[in-house]
């Protein structure tokens, strides 16, 4: 019955506002969202102090099988983030140097893959961000059918082709690109929220009172002792 | 029946034992123990090349709920280590750039989390060291009650308050207070023989001799062949 | 029935093909054997931008004992990779900076071992490359008998003495001594093409048309639409 | 942003497409379907030799918390599976006796939940079935907000209010409703035809002759040897 | 500096009282002890329907070997429940049929192991009852000294000698023997409580009016919609 | 480099030895050959209370591919146990009612795999047995090629084809049938040996005694207290 898809059309957000959200970074973005849209920690950064942010292009892949990958370079554009899942659980490296090369020449941004990658130290080199499963030599074949822009789950999250994606140190969010503009506005008034904050804990204010939590501790029924009974 | 308590009373070690124990480091420090208190390998240095020490300020939060983190700041005094577990399985991002603010401005010198942490690069510029056993974005809320300095199961391994809390790219072992100085005199002890056995094994000396194991191989019936039978 | 034996002579390859092999890196040596030899996304760098190759002496120990490591040492030339295992699965830190210096003194150019290793930053302080599943303080003892250069399973991956090793930062690969030319000789021919390959997808070729890919899309039956019907 | 719902419509699909569906169990409905809908195997069947089907009812929950399992049982009716996620991995005993008596209550058939389950013998001596991730005493808290009948994801794969749910000792597989006929009949044929190639295999027939493949292992340069050269 | 201990004499709880908490099963026990003492749902039980409870004689091991468990059977008395750990993670099968047979001998009710079974037929065929991490044929030697009745930590639970273990289909669960009256009241009453709940619930009657949660979800700003707006 | 082979001969071992091992089962069976050739923990039977033993014909396919499966079932005889390996990690059910039943229609006694199955429920009824990392029902294709008979690893352990495969409750062993006939003998003798230890420590004898563990106990440094100092 399923049929295999290469979909060419995808309904980006405007890059001011993925530009927006790239600023804020990952933890503010997903609060921002209302914690919604974040991949499971198995998918790391394979690379530190990057931050990239584009618009989804999603695979779905053979497990062991690239094929997909190559037909989705065709419909990526400048601001692109490749998001590549497999139909089953996969460490194996079904990326690599050349493959990066292709996908810099088209302008994207950065690879997050439920998979393993390969030529680590090459897409180092390169200036490629990756964020992935696993580090794995192991070579994939071209062989099986799959899919470009349909929706995929990555690390346990849906990924919509479009969604804005935003990676980071501390992992990697998905989000509908129609909520983009009011996360953006939400989480500026996250960063200026927490700005106080900072000052204030940083000054030697407690959480307890800042966050005003004495009261709910008490209803909670935690006891302040000095020593346990 | 079990009631939450915060306990604002910790017992701690002498700060000239505890920065002798950073001085050897854990695999030392757990060596002169006698090999015990190592938390296991799954919570993981998130920078490298730190080494810190210092008294356990111990908290049990629900999972996916910080809020007796923000309850055990109080409690901290400068030279101690916040070690943080939940009640059960979490990898949410439970601690981040705020809660580090907050525990640098009360001198707290670490953090040890069977969790996840967040603003992970942001905790590397703020200089703050973290134990982890993740890194994930996943917000949390503040919604259930916990304890703050009752003893606590992290990574497999038992942390009391006030426990030593040594701490750098090895792991992470915990060590009672009362044990403190003579584990840091056997460390010391230990340091010293070591010396001589890496002078006599950069020298080419072997290990089967310097450590007269060549009886016990006999015994134990290992054969030297030059081929397999 | 089993006996314990450690074997004195191994079968090494010729030091040009391990150099030429080492140039090539692991990605591309376990390409052009066929893509074999590979041990499992288990085993780490545990530094970044190394690579070696050498000669496997494998050791096969007890879990949490490393007796056979130190009777390994004496059999070891320069060059040489140590690869060690466990007779079941174990993350005790069995390695550390002694055992380093002895392996250093004796020319041996790293470790794989399917296990954990501790001293970590002084391994990278003396610019001792390892490979392994956990970095761990966990002590072992010295009591049980195993084996040196008998075939062992590290990762997954059969590694027979006298193997060529070749690790960098996509992991470990383990090739038949007498595979080593034909290898190293394909390898090059890869490397060659992949140099002409690059150049074409740096220039905007697709990968699709580059690899002829698109008649096996069509009769996988993958269709190219504008939106998912 | 994001705010939390309980959503009281669910678009069921035609109880006798449903009950075709649990005759022809996981495998073959996953098979007709295009191979498409399938949980991972990390949810287990917690009793053998049951198949269930029937219409998705979903909820999200806060890891440790089941407050949202008991919001969702108003809206469940006779012929219903519910399908319980959290919004981080979590293997807290969130379901256990009372929570199913009061399902059975309401005609539900079943629960696929990616969390943990408890009074995992009350629950088969109840006679309702359970696939979950976990088994664990570990009990919850009513203190957080999520929805029900919003999309989720368990175990790696979207699942929608309304869904057709299909779970027996292979797994789980979740079906959009509105293909729900289309499958029934693709499975159907796909019986038929088995049956005949279960005659020809246990009559001796060869796979590689029945389904044609010696050409394509010829193709694929699969050598028939004697012995290994 | 540690010392190896075989501790001969523990605080044993009234068997009686023990007898109570059995009859309770894990999940209530757990409950009626404020939700502590739990072991971790990687210990399962290796036969279905069989519940035991009875005082705690620990052990720790070396891993992969089971010299101290053949040092604690002298310790043990009827009414026992031996409780296994090692000192690192293991898998190995150090306990079956002859040791099964000694502690049978002695009038243990089980065994509790954070490591490996053997022999697991034999041991159903006994009749006698084990919750352990694995089952695994590996064998161990006798070679390393370790300790009978000090505390241990099993799959992240304190526990400590004496202490009631109860154990069935749904885990493992330890309670210091001192709380163990309170306990066995606390769980009396939740038993009758519930009891009350099952006919209600079985009656009809939701949850959420039962336990008077509408107004907590409302509070929480869950919304009843009948559908997403 | 590497190519693709069915090996179609195979020296099997002599049946009335593999059916020797069978009856002693794969714990003593393991022991009997000195503690090799067990799988890892991670293959588990998904039956209960059944045993096989047959001479391994092997196989390696890529991840979610079962080609070769197909192409084995050709050079199976009856007796023979099939042992599958994927190259790369794999859960998919690659194996069902089919392959079973033509598996049956060789002689084939059972089937030990390094990924999943997926008709559980029919095998059970067929009586066909299996021993698998996972139960899984993701399809997988017939598309890429791999090889029948060459050595192969599965869990962590080496199987080449003709080796003698005992399989039971207990888990997986496989052993070179040229050592069958001393393994045999040497489990005999075990089995008279063992059936002695049993009736004395039945009879209350302490395995402290029996194995003559006291000097042991005395010389590792262990003590004897009646309470902890």
């Amino acid at each position: 019955m399923a049929s295999h898809y290469v979909v060419r059309c995808v309904d980006r957000a405007d890059p001011a506002l993925i530009a927006a959200l790239r600023d804020v970074g990952v933890a503010t973005a997903h609060e921002a969202a209302g914690r919604i849209g974040l991949l499971g920690p198995a998918i790391q950064a394979r690379q530190a102090g990057t931050t990239v942010a584009g618009s989804a292009i999603t695979v779905s892949c053979h497990p062991g099988d690239n094929l997909m990958i190559h037909a989705a370079v065709e419909v990526c554009r400048p601001g692109d983030v490749l998001v590549v899942t497999t139909t089953s659980p996969s460490t194996d490296g079904m990326f690599g140097e050349l493959l990066a090369t292709s996908l810099m020449a088209r302008g994207v941004v950065g690879l997050v893959i439920d998979a393993g990658v390969r030529d680590i130290r090459e897409l180092r080199a390169l200036g490629f961000p990756v964020w992935s499963r696993a580090v794995h030599a192991q070579g994939t074949v071209k062989a099986s059918p799959g899919s470009v822009n349909v929706p995929v789950v990555a690390a346990g999250q849906l990924v919509r082709p479009g969604d804005i994606v935003v990676a980071d140190d501390d992992g990697v969010v998905a989000l509908a690109a129609a909520t983009g503009a009011a996360v953006a506005e939400a989480a500026a008034r996250r960063i200026r929220n927490e700005e106080a904050k900072r000052v204030a804990l940083a000054g030697g204010t407690l959480g307890v009172d800042l966050y005003e939590l004495r009261p709910l501790l008490r209803d909670l029924g935690v006891e302040y002792v000095d020593r346990l009974p």
